[in-house]
């Protein structure tokens, strides 16, 4: 069996401005980054203003677990499959971090015959945007120490700022750090410490913007500090958002590639679906939607982390109205939530998998509360049996809800044709009729209970002293009128990763309360999030290398 | 008058593909960064194996002053006057780095009508190898941290790993900082600091590479510590070269602009003059070798560190043969080495001028060393007098040398043309035969007293006990046979800044000696040099905007 390497090195590149044209790209709408790499100028949203929106689709996922589910090769081998079947469709993606290429698994944008191309490229330094805002973040940063070392007319208190440095790679030394030793001429000694990049407000933000302009107000308005008055301090403040702005000029623009099976995909920003809402950037998905009549977009971590941010954030912002979402599941991971072995896995085994549908069932019925249309995906494993099969046709029947196998890993677009064609029929439909879970009007702790509550299925939330007084602030400061962003444990519904399936009698603690008033929206910790990886015993760095025709080996 | 902005915005720029065809670059020879950038396929090198190479000139100056004297616009005009008088001519030059933009100065990509375009991207990100170059350097130190954590099977020593971070940031807070705080999970604590992208030692390796796998071989070599014996680990020892290469694998091809008049530059690597050898990559060099009949490059600061580094390490390494160094002054800077105030330099003064003239007698003399033709460029200014320009000529003309006045800021390539005529001469007739100073099989000492005698024109070199016992280390690792680097004040010929002219009867003191043994030279600290430069009170950055149109302000 080939690997995913080998797959993409032996398929056919179009160059990208072929991909371009199919979708009614000029040259002039293009800035190319090499022959296969390009960025969508902003001004095709202008022009294409009058026409009309191509329709949005979600794919998210159970809650995931060490079985896996393919979620992404499950989207492009969607966006793939939507050609097949005679609809223009453009894939929007997340652009995957550089740095941890280098720590545990290597590059990812896909798998098997449902991948994004160049992967080398998409995975080390693509068109450079995670570099832009790296050096965004820190110019902010530096230009924050500046000001205390020339004088802080801000009265900046250097124990209460939040605004860290960052860095796209796993350095766990760079966590917790103490910076401006030396004596008077490297500034005032404080503790500090560095994030990886995509863990950046900046990233948020970018994700957020609906233009350059959108994305210099947001910069200016992040919280970097209090000053010793208690008062908050801005970036604009500061007075650095321009330049801020002036590094992104080009990052702020969509990048477009293709699969294997060259459909256009456009990979634009990556936030973390914990500390932050996990998506694509509504520039992405907007000029997917200008581009194509279906646009298949991802979100991060299951459904109830990625599906319920993207929904209730940037969809929100975005003013998105989302046709259909699909769920993807394996038999493996439904078996594992409930209660199998890693061993068992392979093992055709019913019991289990009628426990551990009720992950799925929860996911499905929160979908629902948002008026939208649900598919069922269901990644095929060659070990999954015919009963279990037919187990989960049965209970999708039961539920109201579409289910299709798809097998997009071993046979690109053609392995989800079924899954394409009961989408276009929900499409087509035009049943959906999108809303919101909450409205941000709410108190924050009204608009956590909510999703606690409806999401999770949490019997209520515990507000430890430290989030009370962290949520007060916010109120006093006057900014707690946004949606919320909470990070929790991916591997359960609750806040707990040992309860799999679908837990219930829980309640979620909020142990801390963060407002990234640039991105728009409120923080909420429900346990220890790291913003910067480690590197394993045996990084995959050492295993990488590159010979001198360029051939690349150890990247994936 | 018009600002350096305004022309170049009032320019008109050639799509870069017709930049390349004039130079034969063929589409697949390229690669796009946009319209008006490209990357030159280090292929293009073997393809031209064959073909004769251009001849190479370089520019250099007297030790600089706050008057200024304008090495890189008299680069770029030359460049362009050679055009001008028929000669298919490639410019050379070093990269800017993106930190300092937002410091004092703003950006800088020569002068007037003698600049290389597109500024404010060749200024930003430019095609990423800065952010290429920072991404290769931490991932290094993150595997030292990395493999301290894991166990530390190196037995690296903590206290003595040289190795440090890099961000392409002014940012001084990072100079001395503490890691690894915080407990287990991150690391062990020890003290480092971080220094500007541009001082990595992966920047003066990738200017010394000669292809891919030298780059890599070299990175290999950097000597990061020394272990707890007392015996150097290197990077190839973390096996992370490979990785290492993957991330230099578009950085080390050579970037292609143009300058106003549509001369083609190649625009690649710029290492920091004191502590590396601050001249564009030997690829780029080689490259418009292949490409040009003469080529026109530029070393840092003036010719006592830019010119005798280049002479020294560059062309050693790369095994070039310059035909011609051009000395720039200007009658202002002459002035001020001759005891001119700043208020008294616009007024007309022989005796300060005769008096000043010291300097570039001495830089003339130092250059006919290496036994290559050596041509003076006067950059002239509108308060330059009549008699003071008599005075100059009639000095070049008993020395023996050749002497152009330019106007290259004002009129562009037509205000180089007699300057450009006068090279042609020389580097027609032939008579140059490089050699460089001195063998790198001497010992460190002697090389250093080599340079200083006869460089510098000093009395001899003292070393402090610290640099006697590093020089022993060196010697006993065996890495001591490598040509030197030595970090001195650019201010001065000698090492005290304030003694300007041509100084005698002084000694210059090496206080420290390292190793950079992966570029491959000897680094000779002859006091303090900053590798991370800060932000003054008012950075550049506030002043810098971009709006809605994409119209960029205060970036120049």
């Amino acid at each position: 069996m080939k690997t995913d390497i080998e797959i993409a090195q032996s398929s056919k590149m179009e160059p990208i401005v072929n991909i371009a044209e199919k979708i009614g790209l000029g040259e002039g709408d293009i800035e190319l980054y090499g022959k296969y790499k390009c960025k969508i100028s902003l001004d095709v949203l202008e022009k294409k203003k009058a026409e009309k929106d191509g329709k949005l689709v979600l794919v998210t996922a159970i809650n995931p677990t060490p079985a896996g589910e393919g979620k992404s090769t499950v989207t492009v081998g969607l966006g793939q499959a939507l050609w097949n079947i005679g609809k223009k469709t453009v894939i929007a993606l997340r652009e995957p971090s550089l740095g941890p290429v280098f720590g545990i698994k290597g590059g990812a944008a896909g798998g098997g015959h449902s991948q994004v191309i160049p992967m080398e490229d998409i995975n080390l330094h693509f068109t450079g945007d995670m570099h832009a805002i790296t050096c965004a973040n820190n110019l902010l940063s530096a230009a924050i120490d500046n000001h205390i070392h020339q004088g802080n007319s801000l009265k900046i208190d250097s124990r209460r700022i939040m605004f860290k440095r960052v860095l796209d790679m796993n350095d766990r030394a760079l966590r917790d750090i103490v910076v401006g030793m030396g004596g008077k001429i490297n500034g005032f000694v404080r503790q500090d410490g560095f994030m990886i990049t995509v863990a950046s407000e900046i990233m948020a933000i970018l994700c957020l913007a609906t233009d350059l302009m959108d994305l210099k107000n947001r910069m200016g308005n992040i919280l970097v500090a209090y000053n010793l008055d208690n008062e908050p301090v801005y970036c604009r403040d500061l007075d650095v958002q321009g330049a801020m702005a002036l590094l992104m000029k080009d990052a702020v623009k969509p990048n477009l590639v293709q699969t294997l099976e060259n459909t256009p995909a456009i990979i634009h920003g990556g936030p973390f679906a914990n500390i932050a809402h996990g998506c694509n950037s509504i520039l992405a998905t907007k000029m997917a939607m200008k581009l194509g009549d279906y646009v298949i977009t991802e979100a991060g971590f299951g459904a109830d982390l990625g599906a319920e941010k993207f929904l209730d954030i940037k969809c929100r912002y975005g003013d998105l109205k989302p046709e259909c979402v699909v769920i993807v599941a394996t038999i493996r991971a439904l078996k594992h939530h409930g209660g199998s072995s890693r061993d068992e896995l392979t093992t055709p085994n019913v019991e289990y998998l009628s426990k551990g549908i009720e992950n799925l069932e929860k996911q499905i019925e929160n979908i629902k509360k948002y008026n939208v249309g649900v598919v069922v995906a269901i990644n095929k494993f060659i070990t999954d049996s015919d009963e279990e099969v037919k187990f989960i046709e049965d209970f999708c029947m039961k539920q109201g809800v579409e289910v299709a196998l798809t097998e997009v890993w071993e046979k690109g677009g053609n392995g989800g044709i079924e899954l394409a064609k009961k989408i276009v029929d929900i499409v087509e439909k035009g049943d959906s009729d999108f809303k919101c879970l909450y409205s941000e009007n709410e108190t924050i702790k009204d608009k956590i209970e909510i999703v606690t509550r409806e999401i999770y299925g949490g019997d209520g939330v515990v507000f430890t002293k430290n989030a009370e007084k962290q949520i007060e602030e916010i109120e006093k400061i006057g900014l707690d009128k946004m949606p919320i962003c909470i990070a929790k444990t991916q591997y359960s519904l609750s806040d707990n990763p040992t309860l799999l399936g679908k837990p219930s009698g829980f309640k979620v603690t909020v142990r801390e309360v963060k407002v990234s008033s640039g991105a728009g929206f409120i923080v909420v910790l429900t346990g220890d999030v790291m913003t910067m990886p480690g590197l394993p015993k045996v990084p995959a760095a050492n295993r990488m290398d590159i010979n001198k025709e360029g051939t690349i080996v150890g990247l994936f």
